[in-house]
């Protein structure tokens, strides 16, 4: 077939003409990928067996190992080539967690008011019987700068609200990394100033006396205590702190284990005339404990694991490697993302492109990438296969690295994501509420689409998309 | 003044021409207590109070005894006349709690998962190092007959879903009965089935991992352990059988104590003409355990007692008593109603209107009433008043008691309550969640216009309202 002069006809046509001959990376192929994904229950079916089977994968727990041995075998079950990647992970227990206001001012003899809260990730322990200490709410680090005389010996909380009006706007992101900047760095500032506990207010938009745990940005010097409450524990706290002075007994007896074995699971799809050069979709294995990760990132993984099954059940064989890898230890150290790194770095060049999806199960209104202006255009027939079902907006950023791919992103491999509503993603993320019911199987299934299609086209493209040279970083 | 000819202008001269001198039943008056109502944060302040620094009020319990004391206090400032009514109460208390699926179909070795519950009102005791037995998950009573044989030694759970979509819709209430149903009346019937244990699925529309608890109907002969597993925790267990048999670990201590003594709050603004006749006008101390009770019923309580503060800054003396209750014990036994009744039975041809706010602090749209259709248009001035703040809908039922003035609508007095948007009630009634900041402090204002314009009404109506005669129950 010959091309012609016109758009999309023209790529396809070119594409087409250019090789692949038991597959090609055309629109048709494109568009039976799309529809076979959107008929597929396998990445829902995956999911539930993670959630419901295994439940939380915590760095270092049974659910974790537990978790790395499912996903393997499923991947094996369907013929894919299966390594096991080492990885030495952070091992953190949660312990007993209990907040009880035990003073204030026009308190009623004899009564206390129980806080609502859980232990922040690598937050150290207050003794078994706990630590009673006066509270100072402050509302953001200017303001703790303001009372730094105060600090030493009491129990600080940063009172920063989560703007749910940002996130209902489209701006999750930045409404997330607003409330969790206190959350990764305000933990270590306050036990530098001396603070027996530090306490966050919960990240995220949900008035259900939810609690949002995370990682306290604690990995070693002094590790106090470090919770998040809920919201509204900390407005209560802030109202009876205006009352006068608070005082607040808190337990909190994590431990902090020595370092445990775990690992990346990477099952490849090989690539039939370039199967050293490699393009990774992904998500990332492990979860908060205090869930089942079915949001974050369960749907990142069965999505992932849904591309190499929906073109094994097709029959496609790529021209290159498409990698599926479950990362282990996204949440609290990705240890996972730099193993990988430090084992692949010297083929950084063979690796097309990387894609890793962390932003929950929500809607995808397409990609987000990291290729250049000039090469955006080259996407336009993923673009055209994903417009009837409504995911074909592409949007470029300087950065599209999940946290696990920032490392192979660096050395200039060009990334992805998929473009998801995430409205009422920081509503569950990273709380007990993140589960099965709240993955939609039909957003799933169209996540999968656009996993694949992209995967496949890329894997087949008759030349790579060129290096990206990072400017920013990734605050996500 | 002479009455005119024409409706409202007829009854409000009507009104006015019959006596009250000091302060006539009329529009302007009506209109200074609406004005004065809705700039006035008393109500709220009081439910601060209660909320923050008292907290949980569960009958028996240290908190319900300061709420008494606060109430009461607060009331006495005011001016007005207090009694403290003795009421024998339910004591029950809530033990350790915890839930864990520990053998289910596909698990991998070692692992369980935990299932977020409460125990409910009531509930028995397993022993201090819990049961385990089989679960028997069934989705109504029907179900559970139909699987009589499979009963006797396992865990029942009433996997009945809370219809948000209903509630959505203006029909929280009834969304609310079907559910709750499983609740007052499954654990009864459960173990009179031989049932090990009994869970019913959290009856609310929230999809956030909370746990709602309640009265489980358990008040004597077997007192097996009874929970609210969240409807997350249910959703799991029900798949989860699905796949096969499915064997839990449940551990509940809660303790049932001897009855202990408690009170009705009771402050009169004496009436000046007819002391003896009285309009009731109340909300519920006690509330459950998890929370601090803001909505349930803190705002009823509030809304109630700014009704004497806005009458009292007026300078208002009503003709007839207007009589404030804080009832005790509406959630686990009402028998502060019961005491109520037993000492007023043979006045109650005295008691011309009972009202009692214990549907939340959501907007007032108006009233209900059980008054018959002859006499609702009586209450025209009050419509006319509530007009401008949009709380003029008056709704006839045959029955408008609150739970603490079930008796008393029983004995002919006619029954009043606000006509509440309660379309998120149930996402925090009895959970966790139900704290201060839910309430909206500008719709708490409009309460107390609601509830001080009828309560000032109708004790200043020339003639009593006419005694009512009850047909349906009230099955809130």
């Amino acid at each position: 077939m010959k091309a012609v002069a016109t758009s999309l006809t023209a790529i396809a046509a070119a594409l087409i003409s250019a090789g692949a001959i038991a597959a090609p990376n055309d629109p048709a192929t494109l568009a039976r990928i799309r529809d076979s994904a959107m008929q597929d229950n396998y990445a829902f079916e995956r999911l539930a067996d993670l959630t419901d089977l295994v439940g939380p994968r915590l760095s270092g727990s049974p659910g974790a190992a537990a978790a790395v041995e499912q996903v393997a075998e499923a991947m094996r079950k369907l013929g894919a080539k299966v390594t096991l990647q080492p990885v030495k992970v952070p091992h953190w227990v949660r312990g007993e967690e209990k907040g009880e206001l035990v003073d204030y001012s026009g308190r009623p003899a004899g009564l206390s008011q129980r806080v609502v809260l859980t232990a922040l990730g690598g937050s150290g322990a207050t003794p078994a019987a706990g630590l009673t200490a006066p509270v100072l709410v402050v509302k953001d680090f200017a303001d703790l700068k303001a009372h730094a005389a105060e600090v030493k010996g009491r129990i600080v909380l940063f009172n920063v609200p989560f703007d749910q009006e940002m996130a209902d706007r489209g701006l999750a992101g930045p409404a997330y990394g607003h409330g969790a900047a206190y959350r990764f760095a305000g933990p270590k500032i306050a036990a530098e100033m001396g603070a027996a506990a530090v306490l966050v207010r919960s990240v995220g938009g949900a008035d259900y006396r939810v609690q949002h745990t995370g990682a306290s940005g604690l990995v070693d010097g002094a590790r106090i205590p470090a919770a998040a409450v809920t919201a509204e524990d900390a407005m209560l706290m802030a109202r009876l702190s205006a009352r006068g002075p608070l005082k607040m007994h808190l337990t909190l007896t994590p431990q902090i284990l020595p370092d445990a074995d775990s690992f990346n699971v990477i099952a490849d799809l090989p690539g039939t005339d370039k199967p050293d050069e490699v393009v990774i979709v992904s998500g990332h294995l492990d979860s908060w404990d205090l869930a089942t990760g079915a949001n974050d990132d369960g749907t990142g993984v069965a999505g992932a694991m849904g591309v190499l099954e929906t073109l094994k059940k097709l029959n496609l064989q790529p021209r290159r490697t498409i990698r599926m890898i479950a990362w282990m230890n996204e949440e609290n150290g990705t240890r996972g993302g730099k193993a990988y790194h430090a084992a692949y770095k010297d083929k950084a060049e063979k690796h097309i492109a990387g894609i890793e999806s962390d932003s929950g199960g929500g809607r995808p209104f397409g990609l987000i990438t990291s290729v250049s202006p000039q090469t955006v255009g080259l996407l336009k027939p993923v673009q055209d296969a994903l417009e009837p079902i409504g995911a074909n907006v592409i949007m470029r950023r300087d950065s599209a690295a999940g946290a696990d791919l920032t490392l192979m992103e660096k050395e200039g491999v060009p990334m992805f994501e998929p473009l998801v509503d995430g409205h009422s993603y920081f509503h569950y993320h990273h709380t007990p509420a993140d589960t099965l019911d709240k993955v939609n199987p039909y957003e799933l299934q169209r996540h999968v689409a656009v996993l694949t299609s992209l995967s496949w086209y890329l894997a087949n493209l008759d030349q790579p998309l060129g290096r990206v040279t990072v400017h920013g970083g990734d605050d996500d």
